[in-house]
């Protein structure tokens, strides 16, 4: 632990006394319903939009909304305008929020967020109150905090937050092309991931990737009738399930020749340094009624989910699945499936292998199509960038137990986007908890997470710009 | 050929005279709308059983409707009463219909039925054509004949026609049971089958049994995202494809332990009779877009259709089967099977056989059910009866060529209740062609097989009775 100085203290200690009316903002902006995939909600969206640019103009953002084909893109800048040659940071979080159905298993309206008492504390309910807009908002009360103690950031900063990221993003690419050179910065800080476990820290720096596929597999023209082919006729399901069911080995690898050939191995200390995480393996399986782990047999369970690749079949039908039976030997059978991708992997070439292992299976009288394959490539963050230890150091200053630079089993684009589109590197840092119900009924924030994740954005404004 | 005799010279001229009449007959039938699986369609199912009540009347038969929970039953009886000891046979026939549905496939009112003439010759078109109103007229129509040529049928006859074998027979055994006296005869005929080819009469004389069940594969829980538990976690549909996937062997044999083992060898003489039909089975696969016969290796098409029992994959689901992608690991996937089985085989062991091979390759972690299981075993006729060589020599001196003892793929369970229930022998006889359509739109029904219809059920009641 470092020695706070004095315009940190200030901050901090601003951030305290300001907890109340910063939850209080949140709750405005809580209680705009900005479902941004349901087009019924539009207005509300560009409601939730011009309440931001409001807020961040009253702290002294030059901030403005920009149209989009979909919802809008928040973009704020502020600049120090002190002469002095500072970096400049972007900082991305997104205001639209995920449906609330099922509506029935809410406790209450999740559009009338509230602060709760809890036998776990203090919590924040309702509709994106951690996903995403209690999370963005940790930053912004950050910037409030510092600047009401201090005066001036410590940085040139962009704030850039989008209402499509719950709906896929659409115009998110196009808007990056287009205003490249306002939004290209030294680093994006991305506040949307979580702690590790309750209570530690953590900056992801590996995400990994995906490809995904589609697969119809044709054996005759026409459904038959199993009585009448059942024997001669060679039955699609029968060929799709005999292919993909040696998609895993006994070893619990994939089976596609040459899929690992490409897989980049986890530095040594990156590795001693999750094993000092202490990941509870068989714990995180009994929690969803397994107990045997289905990946490689010769990594742990925290290593299958941050660094390893996986196949995976998400989707699979053919035939006759409604009530009762039906003796059809259907003409097709589909599956999907996904891959997820590590660094050093190339996703055309896991599905160029893909196809081939799938092709080279098939009998010689039924055919296969591939379709709707899409991937992109595993996120890997620039750790060496000198930001990373500093918020590594900030956070652990906060929080008391040191940060970790933790894997990611997911996809977040987002990170990805600022590499390829922009050339900058991104750091993603967040304060959810696994029990955080995100994209669930009954959605929280912890407060703690709350106001642990402002203080923290302090110390990190303070590290990275100091 | 044997001579022909006055009584059946005065029969098959009749039936030659009548023809028309004969026709208009059954288009009458034919307009009656007796879908049985329809409620909508109720009344019109009681109108051709009291259609059919009528027409047996006016043979001399003593005839009735007889109330089940679903539809009617048709139960006619005829005595010669000369004093006579003579044979009793039960003639068996359906006059419910399938539904007509896609209708805008159907080129007219499939309730409003046509002699059309076409490329191939003159067919009854319409529902019901052939399966059954139009088979089960063939015999009616064989005794109206012989009765007006000869004065009286050469022995006792039953005539006993259901209503719902369309949706299942669910009246048929109850009524059967509790009617047994009166239905109990010295042989069955059943007229639902086909030709073998186009012109070839048959007689089958096995018929495959059928076991299903309904497996549902639980893994996790709860549906999981494949970004947090990829790897680790046990995807269902990955355990249900790895098991099925291996139902069928390298050389196309079904492999689940024990299998084969009751499977009783077809005898050398009904195996060379097979051989001489001369079936193509590439001609039969290249029909439905296949070319590779999928089954045992070493067996014929035909073999393995008649006389080999099968495991299909009739269904499977599981995960996202919508559009688009999701990268879910689900809960559970489902698959629905259906075992063809031959004479030998016990569809409780071939359960409890297949349901100890599936659960002995189950993860530790995972767990199966087993539901819906039920099944028929195969249906063998008992062909010492002497019955069977008459009717194979009338059939012979009909159609100018051999008739064949002949297997079949599917399950006709009204044979098997026959045995089963009332401990008769059955012998199915049937005239229908394989481009018949039925259960589909535009069904036929050959005036040709009509006609030569009634002319063989003429020749068999000699060839009995006589």
């Amino acid at each position: 632990m470092t020695a706070p100085h004095s315009s940190l203290t200030a901050a901090l200690q601003q951030v305290d006394t300001d907890l109340d009316a910063a939850l209080d903002r949140l709750l405005v902006l809580l209680a705009i319903p900005s479902i941004s995939t349901d087009p019924a909600y539009q207005a509300d969206c560009r409601k939730a939009a011009d309440w931001l640019v409001d807020d961040l103009t009253s702290l002294g953002f030059t901030a403005s909304t920009r149209d989009t084909p979909g919802h809008p893109m928040v973009v704020a800048r502020h600049d120090p305008q002190d002469g002095v040659e500072r970096p400049h940071i972007l900082f991305y979080g997104h205001y639209d929020v995920q449906p609330v159905d099922p509506l029935a298993l809410w406790t209450n309206d999740p559009f009338d967020p509230k602060i709760e008492e809890t036998p776990k504390g203090k919590v924040i309910r309702g509709r994106g109150a951690s996903d995403d807009k209690g999370q963005l908002m940790t930053f912004l009360e950050a910037c409030r905090a510092w600047k009401k103690a201090n005066g001036a950031l410590p940085f040139n900063l962009t704030i850039f937050l989008e209402g499509e990221e719950e709906s896929g993003s659409p115009s998110l690419i196009p808007f990056m092309q287009e205003n490249a050179k306002e939004l290209t910065a030294d680093l994006a800080l991305i506040c949307d991931t979580g702690l590790y476990g309750a209570d530690t820290p953590a900056i992801v720096t590996m995400l990994r990737g995906m490809y995904k596929t589609e697969i119809t597999v044709t054996g005759p023209d026409k459904d038959l009738h199993s009585g009448m082919y059942g024997g001669p006729a060679m039955n699609p399901i029968r060929v799709l399930t005999k292919i993909l069911g040696r998609l895993h080995d006994d070893e619990g690898r994939v089976a596609i020749p040459g899929f690992y050939d490409d897989v980049k191995p986890i530095p040594q200390d990156m590795h001693a340094q999750w094993e000092a995480l202490g990941f509870d393996g068989e714990a995180f399986l009994r929690e969803v009624g397994l107990s045997v782990p289905a990946g490689e047999k010769e990594r742990s369970a925290l290593e299958q989910i941050w660094s390893r690749p996986t196949a995976e079949i998400n989707g699979i039908w053919g035939g006759y699945t409604g009530a009762g039976f039906k003796t059809v030997l259907p003409s097709k059978a589909d599956a999907k499936l996904s891959f997820r991708l590590v660094p050093g992997q190339d996703p055309a070439k896991i599905g160029a292998a893909f196809n081939a292992w799938f092709r080279a299976q098939m009998p010689a009288d039924c055919s296969v199509t591939f379709a709707r394959e899409n991937g992109s490539p595993a996120g890997e963050m620039n750790i060496a960038q000198p930001a990373f230890e500093a918020a590594r150091e900030a956070l652990t200053d906060e929080w008391g137990t040191p940060a970790a630079f933790v894997g990611c089993g997911g996809s977040i684009p987002i990170a990805g986007h600022f590499g390829t589109v922009l050339g900058m590197d991104a750091m993603l840092i967040g304060f959810a908890r696994e029990d955080d119900a995100i994209h669930s009924p009954n959605e929280k924030y912890d407060v703690e997470c709350f106001h642990k994740g402002v203080r923290s954005w302090v110390r990190v404004l303070d590290r990275i710009g100091g």
